[in-house]
């Protein structure tokens, strides 16, 4: 069976995006499990390649993957990017525009099921936003694109897999932009996410509480009672296994978390912090519930060693293991209900 | 010289405040460094003693405390309760009055120097409220009851330091509970204790950003860039040692703690969420800026596991620890500066 194609995207350039991807697919654990295909200015990868000296014969893509000569590099050209538009660790709307079209590709390339997956190089919001995009995130815009109605940001390591009911909100608006429905829409992405995408048969999730001592009845806010709670109930009459909502810090501090295959945090700090005290540089962003199937590492930019070449590619590689897995999960899945054919 | 004078309070009777205080004097690594002074009905304490079958020789009270009998535990009898309104693992109303009243005759211990310093046992917020106290907590009505104004909850374990800008507030009003003033004067007191308390010459104070990714440049909240940075640039000019506003998850994924001597948070669950992950059992409360020394532990009543003799006194002992050093370092520089008489 040939490997699985997976699309990649360049991200911010000015970022340590195409660092990260490069040196990834330099790795061989990545060329040995999968047929990477970068989707980006060739001319920029190139220039990057170079400053790196990461030798990778990179070639204009050709339909289909799957007839790659395996010892090239395909590209899906953006070619109207650069490399004299690169401006290495500023917030420019060029890389922004670059970054915005290389995930409305990769999404189609998906779609198209010429890759099984895609995994996308971290961007700059402000550069998005400059650029025209008023998505708060990547995860956003590609629910758009692919009309993905119920996705929940995921993030993925060894030791824990959370699921965030808000992701880039302010703080000020988390409590308002609580519900029931979406409270209980997480559990539930989650919970079969956890089937579907990780293999785990009776998956187990806990709930954090959004305020202090979960609340303590009431009397530090109400939303766990009136919100969580419900939520919580109205997902055990459809046969999830939950149980919460558990006051976060003597959850993680109990070290609870080990029992549980996911936890719902009700906010983004409230799920990275831990996560990232307990998995950084090794975990993975995953969009449960994306008709595609995409990861990305778990940082940012890093505007501030961009092009220096000491960008770290740990979490971008296991971005890409992890992709490669749940790809091929969906895949052995979809073949056995008979929904594709077997030569794909 | 003699033994510093630690008056301990009982907390809840109805949940595990009794039992560790109990289980914490009856260690010689206690005894040993400090006369301790309970504050609580003697009957309760009786009762308590005998079904953990713990041998005391409690005693009431006789001022002055330095003249106690080396064997015996003296207690400030609150002699209106008994062990007959004792209802193990339940909110109370009257269990509630019991630990406001334990906290009036603590503070007063305090203020009239027959302490060094109080310990707190934890209490139930709820049964607080049940007896009319409205205060979120111990903390706030002890700044009341000493007439401090600027009181910051810190918690400290060996290997973090955690101020708290806002503590027992519903999420949804954290943001709207912020100013300049109050992330200085957090910032303040917290390097003040550092020298102060903790005897750190030239401390280094990190703070935290209220938003995810810190704002992001203001996309995900404007209150990084109008009350944070601002506050963080005040207290520059006050000749602080302080950086930030750093985004939470990355600041704590990358171990940056490790470079500062304390952390301000903007909220209970930012910092408590780190500390406990980081130090569970071993963390200390601590009222920086109060006028009284206070220490407690850094968990509550535990009413699940109350009466069954299974909590767990290290984190009771070590904020008797705390209280004994902080209480002798505030009294050696009173002694100093001629603040006191060296008889006390």
């Amino acid at each position: 069976m040939s490997k699985p194609g997976i699309a990649i995207t360049i991200g911010d350039f000015n970022g340590i995006g195409p660092e990260i991807t490069l040196k990834s697919i330099a790795s061989p654990q990545v060329q040995k499990y999968c047929q990477p295909l970068l989707v980006g200015p060739l001319d920029v990868f190139q220039w990057h390649a170079k400053r790196l000296k990461i030798k990778l014969n990179l070639q204009p893509f050709k339909s289909p993957l799957s007839e790659t000569d395996g010892r090239a590099i395909p590209v899906v050209n953006l070619g109207i990017f650069h490399s004299r538009d690169v401006q290495i660790g500023r917030v420019s709307p060029i890389a922004g525009t670059a970054a915005g079209l290389a995930l409305h590709k990769g999404a189609e390339l998906c779609l198209q099921r010429e890759v099984a997956a895609l995994v996308t190089a971290p961007i700059s919001k402000s550069a998005l936003s400059l650029a025209g995009y008023s998505y708060p995130g990547q995860t956003e815009l590609l629910a758009e694109l692919t009309e993905s109605d119920h996705v929940t940001m995921m993030l993925v390591s060894k030791e824990l897999r959370i699921g965030l009911v808000t992701v880039h909100v302010p703080l000020r608006d988390v409590a308002a932009s609580l519900s029931i429905e979406r409270v209980f829409g997480t559990i539930t992405v989650v919970n079969h996410s956890l089937t579907r995408d990780f293999g785990i048969r009776k998956p187990k999730v806990a709930v954090l509480a959004l305020n202090p001592h979960g609340g303590e009845s009431g009397l530090f806010g109400r939303e766990d009672e009136d919100l969580v709670k419900p939520a919580i109930e109205l997902a055990k009459t459809q046969h999830v296994q939950v149980e919460g909502p558990f006051s976060s810090d003597a959850f993680f501090g109990n070290h609870q978390h080990e029992e549980f295959h996911a936890v719902v945090a009700m906010y983004h700090d409230q799920g990275l912090i831990p996560l990232k005290l307990i998995s950084f540089g090794k975990a993975v962003n995953f969009s449960a519930g994306l008709k595609i199937v995409r990861t990305s590492p778990d940082h940012g930019t890093a505007f501030d060693i961009a092009g220096k070449g000491r960008a770290n590619p740990s979490s971008m590689i296991q971005a890409i293991r992890l992709a490669i897995e749940i790809g091929g999960r969906r895949r052995a899945e979809a073949l056995k209900t008979g929904r594709v054919s077997r030569r794909r």
